[in-house]
């Protein structure tokens, strides 16, 4: 029996052990070719099924309108805060693109987004250190703006939205990073979403990108091929050679996905999962949530110890040597956060409710 | 006994066996952990020894000047071909770049450049079908030119430098994919040296960076963060979550190289490998070489089957049962292509010879 440990780290992170073991069963020899399917062309018939099997995967899943694209794309999300205002920007006549600042990743991606645009930081919860989603006020929302941009799932602090903005006209933009297929989408709503792999749908290095149509062939002259949405479409993200093993990867998790119930199955799960932790923090003063509790992610749940965390280091060796790995929490904030992506079974968030009451015990 | 051809493919192509199987076997379980080392941070201290000792190895094994940065990038050389122009086109006065045109990546190349730059073509083989590399004028290199760039293998047609130009003052930049790591450099020559992973370091998605320390902190106000070298530099290549499953791999390649006995190695192994199939072209009148004599690859031998590849799908169809797979010429040209790159054992060179002799006995 191979040793694996309930992996809570925030990303990358753990893959399902069914996947992983399909990975590993064909790994010398994909489909009898007696190659790897990492040693094969990106333009083979082989991995081109590979990529159309994954795209069209997502369509079904997401219930994916037609007039989107689905791109696989180099350097995961961050790369796509360069892209975007690259592609977008000129729709706007005095260059205007709108953040929600809801976290660090948010603020990353609109001071990259200052290289090409005008930036109006709409809201922000900095003065909470993120701890919530700032109230949506349509009347912010500005016409002449390139679009409209949130981070989805805030990964450090915890926070989500739960029903995303209607900005009218302009196009909202959504990085889904940290929860893509972990819930029931209306894509409709949205003009572009864009998430790296590494937490939900496999390794790390691509991002997968969904832009509706009439986004498309906007980017400023000085955009990289490689950036452009526009190219990445018409060449089926295959302008170059792509990041095969990324792509089959994500397929194996697409499929695994659907195997499972699909994304409304997740939701419900997912709630299920998230709710087994915080009501261990909730009915505890030992233990206290980062998010506040409207905004809650069911993603990751960071929260603190006593004292200001002072029993950090024996909870996380102890915990480690229960098989509980990488609840340590993001560098920037401190304390501990379980990440519990799709891949996360129950039974490894009842383990870590059970070791939590246990440590309470043993500590308070 | 697991079913392994021989694998001529261009790219994403074979690794070694022996690299592959380590891969397997601690694909679920990395070092006792309980997780594969795709499935934890990019900043933890295991995937951070991974990645420092995939550049230490490679310092090592190239005697790399104490003056470069190794960085590792996302997207592949492709990305580079933006990423370079934006990094250095400030250097120069009149935004003037050299390149040599040696076939379709070098175009693809210097028309990437444009966007940011005035491009000189300084010398081209297109009117030979770029069967040859022009002949280095000194004179022409431009003391203004920001750099002087030349793919170092053509791994469409097959030919290669033997010796780097000298450029003088002007960086020379040189496109390594298809040859990194076969034969020994001397870096001192250089300024700025990128390759795709997927040929002879490992899976596809990113590039290896070499950059001379003075040419950093140039870059133009427009680079994506993750296009800058000296951001990457800075940050170890770590500004984001980079591809940890093609570092690790790159690092198992780099450690079964030193292992082979190191680049001086390979050059002389990957000479006789070469010399065995031109050997077989040479003393027919069956075969024809696409690269001229004097400047042929030791990584891509190209060539052509008698009245116009007319026998190319009998070639294909017999070689393939004869467990040599992907021989097929690049699309652009046609004909057959066997890339021998340094995982490639001179036993499968020997099969192919012995497969291409009999089958021009059977056909001729």
């Amino acid at each position: 029996m191979t040793h694996r440990v309930y992996n809570f780290g925030a990303g990358p992170t753990m893959l399902p052990t069914t996947v992983m073991e399909k990975v590993q069963a064909e790994w010398l020899d994909y489909q009898g070719m007696g190659v790897s399917v990492i040693e094969i062309s990106h333009r083979s018939p082989e991995f081109k099924a590979v990529l159309n099997e994954a795209i069209q995967l997502f369509r079904k899943l997401t219930n994916l309108p037609e007039n989107y694209q689905v791109l696989f794309m180099h350097g995961g999300a961050n790369l796509q805060w360069s892209a975007l205002p690259l592609n977008l920007v000129q729709r706007s006549s005095t260059r205007k693109v709108q953040y929600y600042e809801t976290g660090i990743f948010a603020k990353r991606a609109h001071k990259e987004a200052t290289r090409y645009a005008n930036v109006d930081i709409v809201a922000s919860s900095a003065d909470t250190n993120f701890d919530r989603i700032p109230p949506f006020d349509p009347e912010r929302v500005d016409a002449d703006a390139a679009y409209f941009h949130i981070t989805g799932n805030n990964t450090i602090y915890g926070t989500r939205w739960h029903q995303y903005p209607d900005t009218g006209e302009v196009p909202l933009v959504v990085d889904t990073t940290s929860d893509i297929l972990s819930w029931v989408v209306d894509f409709s709503k949205i003009g572009v979403m864009y998430a790296s792999l590494q937490k939900n749908l496999g390794p790390s290095g691509v991002a997968i990108v969904i832009v509706r149509d009439d986004l498309l062939g906007q980017a400023l002259p000085e955009t990289p091929s490689l950036l452009n949405y526009e190219i990445c479409a018409k060449d089926n993200s295959l302008t170059n050679t792509n990041n095969t093993f990324a792509i089959y990867v994500a397929k194996l998790m697409l499929e695994w996905i659907e195997a499972q119930g699909g994304v409304t199955a997740f939701e419900a799960l997912n709630k299920r999962k998230s709710a087994v932790l915080y009501d261990v923090i909730d009915q505890s003063d030992f233990y206290q949530a980062v998010a506040h509790p409207d905004h809650r992610s069911d993603m990751n749940v960071p929260f603190n110890l006593p004292n200001n965390n002072a029993l950090l280091e024996p909870f996380l060796k102890e915990s480690e040597a229960a098989g509980l790995y990488a609840l340590k929490g993001h560098r920037s904030v401190g304390g501990l956060r379980a990440s519990i992506y799709n891949a996360m079974p129950m039974e490894g968030v009842e383990a870590l409710a059970v070791f939590m009451q246990e440590f309470e015990k043993k500590y308070r």
